[in-house]
């Protein structure tokens, strides 16, 4: 945990921004696997998390702002379970260090609620992605569980975005902590691989960096030699010489805070002049990006002239035609890069994206729904201690290209015959983590390589 | 997947168990961690994967025994899922595979329960430990989900546990593979475990095991230098020079099967004089039951026999006192073996807990609560087929011996002041994984170490 004053701290801000109501924050139970008592590896739900520090399932976190009262909620370690548990710090002394002053037993819970409902008083709640959840709270204030989301309050979902969003100093150490470790899962993938190894065994050593610092995945790790395809969660390939990977990962401290980062490396340790162009292409929409993040700077305009920079380069290759600027606005370079430039980062690998992902990325506009821009998560103006990835990407994805053609898309801007040349190749993505300062932005964590030489030397060891 | 005859033969089996009604049986869907979209690995529900072989989320399969008519339920892929998912063998090929002839999209499965409903059909349901599925079948047959429990059959419960408890040639093989992997796991800790390393350092390298055949854990990996700590699930102590290491780990095979063994080991690699001689002591128990195991004998006695060799050690080594028979039927042995020596495996590492532990492990009598045996999985009479784990173990718990001391009890067979001396030892455990024959038992796997001369042998390497 990180100490008494920063959960106090983080919940007067929340007080003060709502000013009235009982803000009910459930943290999340155990998830089991196959059975109730066989569970996965326990994930705190990140609000609670951040409100109230405690990486302890089972538990409910209640602010009562208009009476200034705080409560957890939970079910404490009793004499019988230190003969199986050995010695346990208690439940309740754990909230003390969060500064909650109230710590009651869970089979209160549902008095409790029922009291406020029975008392009129205005409770908040936030959206809950896990049925248990939903279930417990609807019980406990009579909801139809049916029904649950049509009660979630707005104005609560937004005071913690915006909160959240701005990441004070000690969250940035946590999140280079995560960085950190996701670069060491990266260097172990670029010294393990080599041809005719099964992605999954190249996946078992990254995962096992994560695990070996007490941390865990921030979220599925994507090993493929298919980078192309960009929901692709198997790892059944033998991979080959030749092959390009694409590797997308990160580590999430024991405090919570994630790290994400993506690197494209060939299996042999050596880029093919084929490879290398598109490398350098992709690396010059990454600079571009680094170049641009400052604050007041809106990320949308930082996604656009990164197409800008591909369709340029995309141009001069010969893979496209025409005019960069009408090419870009029309959305003809999606065709190789069909996703967004990035989006927040913090206690969740898309931070908060279960209080909904226009709230938190988008402010003074509604996402745009053509393809490519559709993708883009973040679309703010960058404010000083935002966190946020980079992570364009170039992608030979045939099915898309063979559809986009057929239907005679874009004709005027993409070269189909020399786009076809480029099946077989995959794709890339390269993917680093930053934080707006004062007066620029700095990313996160110690020196990654980032160009094809760099990558190249690692791999020779 | 098995093969078509495999899964249709399986649920040719139930039909003519139960005869009537309509079995709906509900796949996993996938388990978010912190978001929708941020899962844990997958896990597929034991009963579903029995009868359907899907290891897929968000299915529903459906037996309609009266018109003699399967379904599958699912959302299958859409052209444009290919864009992103690359080509996919469609859902509706999968059902093929497993023998089912009708697959229908998802967005029927209400309607279709609906009519089930208006027909006043029988339909027969078994527990859910995840609250999403109680969700779904309760909305979709217009049950309370609060209440979802009530509407179960035990029918239907018992003739799925009768089918699965008996292993056929092909499910012995599975788990065999299982148990190899397993077996590596625990060697792997062996040789890499030294003084001064991070427990989570080791599990790191063990789980990795599993996850290079495209495996994972069958279940949280118990690595701990505090073996008497029975439910301990931190990884956060430095092992030393001295400590005896329990781990109770598996692998789950890619077909689903699980394997799951113990075992105590040294960190420094050489077992101390005392360390030898209980270990000794744990080994006569895990052999006793070796011997006795065969088809028709009863696992509790199996149970009971192994605590008198216990009891008989304890009072040869002066911690009991008194006649064995007599301390193991007061249970005065339970101070040191406070667990069951067993459980069914299988599709779950405690095979169908889910469907509840008694029903799976107990037949002709009710469960013993006395301190020892209430923790006792498997009290059945043991038939060819069966595949199980015996894993005895040893421990001294201070805080259950002050207990028991404090209260007088069992003065007459318990030698608390000898008993005393062992605080700090800790605990070990020995398990391994059988399956009855025709005329005995075998143990699954390759030949694994057992004396503590053999696992000295492996840790010198």
């Amino acid at each position: 945990m990180l100490g008494r004053e920063i959960y106090f701290q983080r919940r007067e801000v929340l007080k003060k921004k709502l000013g009235k109501g009982v803000v009910i924050l459930p943290g999340n139970n155990e998830s089991p696997r196959n059975y109730k008592d066989n569970c996965y590896s326990f994930d705190q739900d990140s609000t609670f998390l951040y409100y109230f520090g405690m990486d302890i399932p089972s538990l409910v976190g209640v602010i009562d702002i208009d009476n200034n009262k705080e409560y957890i909620f939970g079910t404490d370690f009793t004499l019988d379970d230190i003969v199986w548990m050995g010695e346990q710090k208690l439940l309740k002394s754990y909230a003390e260090e969060a500064g909650v002053e109230n710590f009651i037993e869970m089979s209160e819970f549902e008095k409790f609620a029922a009291q406020l409902k029975a008392d009129k008083r205005e409770v908040l709640l936030i959206p809950q992605y896990k049925a248990d959840n939903v279930m417990k709270l609807s019980k406990a204030l009579g909801l139809d569980p049916f029904k649950y989301d049509e009660h979630t309050s707005l104005d609560l979902i937004k005071a913690i975005i915006e909160q959240r969003n701005v990441k004070s100093q000690l969250e940035i150490d946590e999140l280079e902590k995560a960085v950190n470790i996701t670069k060491e899962m990266h260097l172990t993938a670029m010294k393990t691989v080599k041809a005719g190894m099964k992605e999954y065994e190249v996946v078992a050593a990254i995962e096992a960096v994560a695990k070996k610092y007490y941390g865990s995945t921030s979220f599925f790790t994507i090993f493929t030699k298919n980078g192309h395809i960009l929901h692709n969660h198997g790892y059944d390939n033998t991979v080959e010489d030749g092959d390009m990977i694409v590797l997308d990962c990160g580590a999430k401290s024991r405090e919570g805070y994630c790290g994400d980062m993506t690197t494209a490396f060939p299996v042999n340790g050596k880029y093919s002049d084929k490879q290398k162009d598109m490398y350098s292409l992709l690396i010059e929409m990454f600079e571009k990006a680094e170049e641009m993040v400052r604050p007041g700077i809106n990320y949308k305009d930082v996604h656009l002239a990164v197409a800008k920079v591909l369709t340029e380069g995309m141009i001069k290759r010969g893979l496209m035609k025409g005019n960069a600027d009408e090419a870009v606005k029309a959305g003809a370079h999606a065709v190789f890069f069909p996703h967004g430039l990035g989006h927040m980062l913090g206690l969740d690998v898309h931070d908060m994206e279960n209080l909904g992902e226009d709230l938190v990325g988008y402010e003074s506009f509604p996402r745009d729904m053509q393809f490519g821009l559709k993708s883009l998560r973040l679309a703010r103006v960058l404010k000083e201690g935002y966190v946020f990835t980079i992570e364009p990407g170039i992608y030979f994805i045939p099915e898309l290209v063979k559809r986009w053609k057929a239907a005679g898309k874009f004709m005027e801007y993409l070269n189909y015959e020399k786009i076809e040349e480029y099946f077989g190749f995959g794709g890339m993505r390269y993917e680093g983590d930053f934080v707006i300062t004062a007066d620029g932005a700095r990313r996160l964590g110690d020196k990654m390589p980032k160009y094809y030489n760099e990558i190249e030397e690692i791999m020779k060891k």
